[in-house]
């Protein structure tokens, strides 16, 4: 076998140490979601008492106005008898700089969908297979195997598979928490970065989502330009993932990273974003990512990498000619941000009537549900997976625990609303009412003789329902989740 | 500035390794000679003096056949009335796996541009960003970095980059030869793979492209089978790039590692097929690539990586229409290769007028072009750049030098001939043909005192035309070649 080591198994070391290695994280309970919804996916007429999945942060909001749209321009299309013409040339390109009228439009985009308070440059608009591909491209211009990244938690699930698997690079958590509403602050970083340099680690940078997934909340001006000024004066990099630019539907106005970068104080060579047309136009399958940065190496070097991801051609014509019309991107962007407060508010609104409170938020295509209250054993993370089964498996509801998201606290659910039709959204919101409810009642009954003083305290009937409520699941738990591949010990979250 | 270390420049230690070691392999001539194409390119009547692209390996000449069907098929694009009704579906779907259509849809035509003599699993089909996304995925999947892939020369250019550049493989060419036409064969690869366990390296497999790029030959089985049971033996990967399957247009049929890989001494969790529709459909803008493993593991490990850069849910929905269009398919892979066997019979005896051969082929979107006949020192590869400098300035094709794919032979040269209409062949064979008629009868007149010998030796007249085309071509790099930019002694393919 000539120097080959032997492997134990059929594929053993003659496969890679990546293949090998599950980083992917595709073990977490956060995939482990979406295959459950999988198996029995909801169907209002089809399957109505499949799992709705609320795991997926996808806009479905506005797809309308782009069905519109297109109708209405023929010529935008390459595969049409009006744009056909131009087929063989578009077939044919794949110049890594993009179509120019493709990096025209996304920049003036970009530009509208943080509220025209900043303007892009076309050269630098660096394609990539979505934002997965734009954070592993800025990744790899960044950092070396072993190097680090400060991220606040709770983080996007899969940024442990994007920045990490293949880059070796290494996320070391900036942990935010309830007691300030998990607001990144500078002394966290600060302290987190200590802690980094103290453990010898190199670290190469900040990374974070803002708006944020999983919270739906954005950071205010003074924050950032002080976190621009901290990495300024460390000497590393920050990238802010603003693939949530255009979901703010309340609030404050959304401020880019963009707005502050010509700070004085700020060194903009150490500065990057990552954007999508995913989460703001809804356009997850198109596969559009982008890494703008305001260093020139890094766009050469982004540039160079983005021949591993580029764009179908087919798609950046379209896009080209569907964003460079004015008046339908002011439009989307005005109702898109309507028709997101609008659900937000359904929604919420919803839950607080079934007791359940979320984080306030004011963009995002979901919330931050809190629902420690319910948790069998208070602060515990196997409590946390103990009651999300129960929410998948009983509620049929996918939604995605706080501890896939790095959170520290347990009993927090990324709940996303916009990937379904007010119908569906309408059974979800009764199937955890109802659920509340009869499980309050019944416990009830049976908890007469046992729970005399609680249900005698009116003034403390919320406290009892949730109380009941923790028993209720917890019967549900003892009778329907005894299965060893629900309750699995070799759980990557356990370890959390 | 905390643990970073300083950096000298702007950049420095702030970026990764990987965008500053230039392994991206862009600074080679091949890449240089796309640029000076960029600068000027040739349109039939707006830029007629202009520099052809011939270094460019796209097909063509039957994209009308893919316009006809578009035409036809309204339904097959969601961006047309006709089937806008898809759109949000299409436009949301992001699940790794692809479209069960447009999986199927792919394996099937596999299958039919190989004669229909082998198929291919659905379940194995894994999406990648190009060609160049594929390659690059199946190191990940089976390397470390510092690890061995032999890779026979000469060998696509960019291979330095899809190969090595972020994965840290390294390649060690199988060095081929005209002594028996560059084929590969396994005493070679034998040799490499000894010298290379000498020399400590960990070598994982051996990867090269079937039809070949550069040379646009073919395997016979016998050979192929007995690489296959090579890398059994000494349990290292068999990764064939398949691009070309398609291309070919003369002699013995194409034959897929997948027509050996149930041999009995095959392990076949050891083979691998990348594909791609850029060269055999003439899309390379809609970046299908593709990773075909036999490996589960791989499979498995790939998919999971493909998140990286999936292909776009538009194009992957156009393409799965019209790949399962079977009367399409047969008629669009007929009509190729009929199309590419004219045009490479027109283009080759074009050359031959000009006392210009080629290497025998028989398929390939380009010929293995010799000029060594040509050089003004023989066997040098300064001056293999001085002719194509010529070639590129003067005649104005942008021809490929051999060195760039890293052949060990001075004087071959890769042309395209298959991303042009006939009118622009045409142009291209009349700059060829005139350039060395004229410099010959030119350099005759001046050579008739000098070069009687030569002169009055009919039975030496081609000879003589070479000769005199070498005195021709020194001129003319006397004249114009001087620029330090050009004979830059930073050049790479120097070090050869």
């Amino acid at each position: 076998m000539g120097s080959l080591k032997k492997s134990g198994g059929v594929n053993g070391a003659i496969l890679s140490r990546i293949a090998t290695n599950d980083q992917h994280g595709e073990n977490s309970e956060y995939f482990h979601g979406w295959k459950s919804y999988d198996k029995d996916p909801f169907h209002l007429s089809r399957n109505p008492h499949g799992v709705i999945q609320m795991g997926l942060a996808e806009n479905q909001l506005c797809l309308d106005l782009i069905k519109e749209w297109i109708k209405e321009n023929p010529k935008a299309s390459v595969c049409t008898p009006e744009g056909v013409h131009q087929f063989s040339d578009i077939a044919n390109f794949q110049d890594y700089h993009g179509l120019k009228e493709f990096r025209q439009a996304i920049a003036h985009f970009m530009g509208k969908a943080r509220g025209g308070r900043v303007t892009f440059d076309p050269e630098r608009i660096v394609m990539s297979g979505g934002a997965t591909g734009a954070n592993e491209t800025i990744m790899f211009c960044l950092a070396d195997p072993g190097d680090v990244f400060l991220v606040p938690s709770p983080y996007y699930a899969a940024f442990d598979r994007d920045l990490r698997w293949r880059t070796g690079v290494e996320i070391v958590p900036v942990h935010c928490s309830s007691s300030n509403n998990f607001k990144l602050t500078v002394e966290a970083v600060e302290w987190a970065y200590k802690k980094a340099v103290e453990s010898n680690k190199n670290v190469k940078g900040l990374l974070f989502t803002n708006p944020s997934n999983p919270l739906g909340t954005i950071l205010d001006k003074d924050t950032l330009k002080n976190l621009v000024r901290f990495v300024t004066k460390k000497n590393i990099h920050l990238v802010v993932d603003e693939i949530y630019a255009a979901t703010v539907f309340a609030g404050e106005n959304f401020v880019s990273v963009a707005e502050v970068v010509k700070d004085s104080e700020v060194n903009a060579d150490l500065i990057h974003i990552v954007y999508s047309l995913s989460k703001d136009m809804g356009l997850p399958g198109f596969r559009v990512g982008i890494v703008y940065s305001y260093n020139d190496s890094v766009v050469s070097c982004a540039r160079k990498m983005s021949s591993f991801g580029l764009v179908s051609s087919q798609t950046q014509f379209m896009l080209a000619s569907m964003l460079s019309d004015d008046s339908f991107v002011d439009n989307f962007l005005m109702e898109s941000s309507k028709r997101l407060g609008i659900r937000h508010g359904v929604f919420t609104l919803g839950l607080k009537k079934a007791g359940i409170n979320c984080l306030i938020s004011t963009a995002g295509l979901f919330v931050w549900m809190d629902l420690r209250h319910l948790l069998r054993v208070r602060n515990s993370f196997e409590s946390e997976i103990e009651l999300w089964h129960i929410i998948i498996d009983k509620v049929k509801l996918n939604v995605s625990p706080g501890s896939s998201f790095q959170c520290t606290e347990p009993g927090w659910f990324r709940v996303c609303f916009a990937n379904m039709d007010d119908d569906t959204l309408h059974v979800a919101l009764l199937r955890i009412q109802d659920f509340v409810s009869k499980n309050s009642n019944k416990t009830a009954e049976k908890a007469s003789d046992n729970d005399q003083v609680i249900q005698n305290n009116n003034a403390k009937k919320q406290k009892w329902k949730q109380s009941n409520l923790r028993l209720s699941f917890r019967r549900l738990y003892e009778d329907g989740l005894s299965s060893p591949g629900i309750m699995s010990p070799h759980s990557p979250l356990l370890r959390t």
